[in-house]
């Protein structure tokens, strides 16, 4: 993705400390006392503008989400959805995904997102790529028992890595679609990427796993 | 498959016994010796017409390959082929593949081919697709302990349900590619539905896995 530099991002990041969450690590353990409720907790990782959490967010009212994106560009976009239009059940952080088990204890989260991570094309980044297994492990610490992991791109190649690369770490796949939109589930929340490049012809490609439990 | 009648098929069936085995049984465990050498052994479940088994009896000298196909009418065309053109690594079996470990000893083959296998559509014939569990426990028997399994279909449902059911039974993916055509190995062998159908548009799925032995 392009990242352009928003004028006055900061300050505007800074301004909204009930929404972007400015110090996650206080909260390990206590999102549910934060949200001030019981509800499950899903997080997205890669966020993006914001589209996918708030369309979640409105979709599913019983559930909370948290959407993590590492850049402020981007960032800046989703926070002034969420300004725009408040909502009680969606936090936002500024972190990056490696940290995730600084922010939630293990077990806290209840589903991950993934949506058109960054494919990271080069051989030597594939430890970047969101579904290598130096990320699964993070994701098995944070996962509840019953947790599982949603995954849509719509880049091949990605997929074919991440396909490999989920089946080596053992997880169990509950569901594979090789073209999400011959068939659109009614409750699919597109992305802005999504959206685009389906338009363009694009298969999207999405699966739903879990983790194998002793 | 539209399947046809052939007149005096089962005749030329049976006039070919060197190449069309007619009593498979009776060489398990003694394939090396049937075919006179130590290659290794690759068998194509669902040969259909044997364009492919064809292609890769002639690209790989020093593999030994046995087309299994059920349906006469299609068994028919396979045979003509290597009669026209003997091929003295090739060997035709009209079996059904759930009683492979009939015809073979554990351990007696070296890789599976499954091409453009009946989809079987419905749920309730989920069992037939020859990825289904069912078949799988049977390959594991016959595979060699390096042996390995390579699937490749046009038909994204039935590859959907592989992925999901190969996973399931605990195999390891290899290579899993999901168009194949768009970068075409040099030594892929096409079949003869491949070339039609990928030339319609459909991508054309494949993976190459094995199972993981203690």
């Amino acid at each position: 993705m392009r990242l352009r530099r928003v004028a006055g991002a900061q300050e505007k990041l800074d301004a909204h400390p009930h929404i972007l969450v400015p110090n996650p690590a206080e909260y390990k353990g206590k999102w549910k006392e934060l949200f001030g409720n019981d509800k499950p907790l899903h997080i997205e990782i890669g966020m993006g503008k914001g589209g996918f959490i708030q369309g979640m967010a409105q979709q599913n009212p019983d559930v909370n989400y948290i959407g993590i994106e590492l850049f402020e560009s981007v960032m800046v976009r989703a926070l002034e959805k969420f300004i725009e239009e408040p909502m009680d059940n969606v936090l936002l952080l500024k972190e990056n995904a490696i940290l995730l088990p600084e922010y939630f204890e293990a077990g806290e989260i209840d589903r991950i997102y993934l949506n058109f991570s960054d494919p990271w094309p080069k051989l030597r980044h594939a430890k970047r790529r969101l579904t290598h297994a130096a990320f699964l492990k993070l994701y098995e610490r944070v996962l509840a028992e019953d947790g599982n992991i949603c995954f849509k791109t719509d880049n091949r190649s990605l997929f074919e890595f991440s396909l490999v690369s989920l089946n080596e770490y053992g997880m169990v796949f509950d569901e594979v679609c090789l073209n999400l939109h011959a068939d659109e589930p009614e409750d699919n929340v597109r992305t802005e990427y999504e959206t685009t490049w389906s338009a363009k012809g694009y298969p999207i490609y999405r699966i739903e796993c879990h983790f194998k439990r002793d």
